[in-house]
């Protein structure tokens, strides 16, 4: 099992250089690679297999809330971005430029979307009439891009994946509801999918959308201590509305402006995964969110019966509703359990002529490589019991360890020390005021991450200013 | 019930201008509309479903092939397009050219993606070493960009989507062989999901992808007799392969180029649903592709339990796996009719208080007006039969309109007059030379569609130039 260390040396431990364990996963595991296009990454079969995991699960959690899917174009008129003030500024210093079309000129030039607000309030406009094209719960599954001078794999690339909700309301109430219903179903997707912990809470005005009244956000705690902003729910109230002129004939005969929403989730959610919970053998996945959830490994596989076995096992798993598959390949088991750990399936299935003589295979947890033995008869049941066990383990450590990473900071001084020597969230009050929240950033090094749903009264005063605290405050150092 | 009329007038009749009539029931049946974005669309929920259930199909049967799924960068550096000589000739004239990133200029300027092959060569020449790395089946889904300068919703748009599959092989049969088996999927999937018929072949050298030593295609006739290219798969040999560099060691340790294939189906096949399906009263979808595929409209439902009843029947056929809902809208029965004939819902369930004092309800076919009696306790069973009748009817329909529009010309006056008085496939030999197929589009104003695999000896000769001809071609009119 000499190959077994090989391939495990391969990577940097994350003790050693968290960033660099991070792109050594990445491409061991064989989820994304470099391209010779600047900034853009090949996203490959096991990558992707991911996100399409994550687009089936969230796509089925929007539909249930009445979500219908469409599809708008990829440019943008350069005066239809500049309809709105904010978000034009926001976005115009990175966005791409299309100036030509085949061998000519454009007359106008197009951005290509680095975010869709404009392209559906432009269609909004021409498709809502009265209260009863009320509402629009519109959602589309596409690329944006962003021209981004340093990226990341999957945390941020110049092109990337995501979906982006889109709505509009009668009311603001309505509005208001439905940017909180997403929130709170992007943070019950990434705790009961994902394993993924989450703060709920609020944007300061300074980190908001651009263009928005409100910006709700989830936040998680990375391994390392960094903090990853891992989905957004925007209420626009009727800014956008006025800007682009969205009117609808009420019930009582008046014209009014609709109120709206967006949110949006991404493939950055795929470096959450490798992040959250990731160890130095390789990615470790979840089991409702790994395309193989179960690897079968025979062992002595040229010896008779043993590969029929473990195709025999395999078959009574799918059966039972598993995603898994043998590992037939020509490899030395070693090699094809440290592949198996690298890639993060979840469980595999040791399986060898003594076990068959036995009646029986080894069971064994990516995460604590506790093995399990269990006879033939009952294999599927224990399989799909140890998935579900896991799943839940990996939530509670996930939540433990972000809990032993937050910290409580009653004052400027505490709060430095910790951000210099204890990598995490910290909590601590604020004013409110935009002066504050730059000399966090300035001293401190620390960003306003959100102000959470679920507040505490640290003490009275903000931490930098000493005059009357207004919110408790999530802060840290993000991706 | 007046309105129910008023909705139908809304659209030309197809004898009047089929165009037009293509156009309103594309805007009426609420699948797509036009934006502010010159040549793009906006693909509604209506169509938007539609391409989702072709996607999830398409998708099922490529991954039983062993396709896996992937994503590549939307933009190719002005460098790599040029790479392969006759593949950048073809696709430089319609490309656009993004040349401004953020707000300074691009050293290189990269155009938005046309189609990946490009990109995927890149990406081969670095991922395949070995005869273990093949073959490679990947594919993508995502939207490609060509400049068109006349655009028609579905059929052409500067904007679309599709899936592009791209495959590298270590022999040329093991390419020829996967070209084929792709096109034959794609030719199962009209004929049996979209009860499409279409016509098996080859492109001429003419007709052929940019850099592909062969394009296989499938034709399918719309109802107004013409042409529409409806799936092609093209194999490449080893010329991209040598273009760009992507050889592997071989089990002989000799370093040999891959074989390539590529292979595409894209949202144009809307279009070819409306086009081959439809009626004067709007879409008709065949029952396996439709979102919805039975409506169920209660009669005076303000009366009690009659919507109560509906709701039952409802969530009965929704149990039998059907796809199903209810119209409890305040509008009349027959503008609930008219609407659910105008978006092709394959069947409705009319049902008022007598037919719940019988114990039944009325079944109407969308395509026949066909109305069947059924008891509730059999009603699931029976919609279940009908949509299977109503499936293999539409295609054998469709088959029996193609094959009625389908001619043969012994002689080039015969083919003119037949191009000229019958819209439809023109049956015709031919020499195989590129003068004789240019004549052809300018004396009788059709194209070659594709050389059959079935072919048929109508004659000795070339119908344009009398030498001895080498295949019998579909000719036609094409969108």
């Amino acid at each position: 099992m000499a190959k077994d260390k090989k391939l495990v040396e391969a990577i940097t431990s994350m003790e050693e250089d968290f960033a660099k364990w991070y792109t050594d996963v990445v491409k061991k595991a064989e989820l994304i690679d470099y391209t010779s296009v600047k900034g853009c990454m090949v996203i490959k079969p096991a990558g992707y297999a991911i996100w399409e995991n994550i687009q089936h699960e969230l796509d089925r959690r929007f539909k249930e809330t009445g979500v219908e899917n469409v599809y708008l174009p990829m440019f943008i008129p350069e005066s239809l971005l500049q309809k709105e003030k904010d978000h034009v500024e926001g976005f115009a210093p990175e966005v791409a430029w299309v100036t030509h079309g085949g061998l000519e000129p454009l007359q106008e030039r197009l951005c290509v979307r680095p975010t869709s607000e404009t392209l559906f309030c432009d269609f909004y406009a021409k498709d809502i009439h009265s209260h009863r094209d009320l509402p629009k719960v519109y959602n589309q599954w596409c690329s944006v891009v962003r021209w981004e001078k340093t990226t990341r794999p999957f945390l941020r690339s110049r092109e990337f994946l995501w979906q982006e909700g889109h709505t509009a309301h009668a009311t603001a109430e309505e509005a208001e509801e439905r940017t909180k219903q997403m929130l709170n179903l992007y943070a019950d997707f990434c705790e009961e999918t994902l394993a993924i912990p989450v703060v709920r809470g609020q944007k300061t005005d300074k980190e908001k959308f651009a263009g928005a009244e409100a910006t709700y956000t989830i936040e998680s705690l990375m391994h390392d201590g960094k903090a990853l902003q891992s989905g957004t729910s925007h209420n626009f109230g009727d800014g956008f509305a006025k800007a682009f002129g969205i009117q609808f004939a009420d019930k009582d005969n008046t014209l009014k402006y609709v109120h709206q929403t967006s949110w949006g989730m991404t493939t950055r959610m795929i470096g959450a995964i490798i992040m959250v919970h990731g160890d130095n053998s390789g990615l470790v996945l979840p089991p409702r969110i790994a395309p193989t959830q179960v690897m079968v490994i025979p062992i002595q596989q040229k010896k008779d019966g043993v590969l029929d076995k473990a195709f025999e096992v395999k078959d009574t798993l799918a059966k039972a509703g598993l995603r898994v598959k043998v590992d037939d390949s020509d490899k030395s088991p070693g090699w094809k359990f440290s592949e198996q750990e690298m890639r993060g399936v979840p469980i595999r299935i040791e399986l060898g002529p003594k076990d068959i003589e036995a009646g029986q295979a080894v069971i064994v947890r990516r995460d604590t490589r506790e093995k399990t033995v269990a006879a033939f008869d009952e294999i599927a049941d224990k399989a799909a019991e140890i998935l579900e066990t896991m799943q839940t383990d990996m939530l509670e450590r996930a939540r433990e360890h972000r809990d032993t990473h937050t910290y409580i900071a009653h004052n400027i001084e505490e709060m430095k020390q910790i951000a210099d020597e204890k990598p995490g969230f910290i909590k601590a009050m604020w004013c409110g005021c935009q002066e504050c929240e730059d000399a966090m950033k300035e001293e401190v090094g620390v960003t306003s991450r959100c102000i959470p749903f679920a507040q505490e009264e640290i003490s009275g005063v903000c931490v930098h200013c000493g005059k009357p605290a207004k919110h408790m405050v999530y802060w840290g150092k993000a991706y």
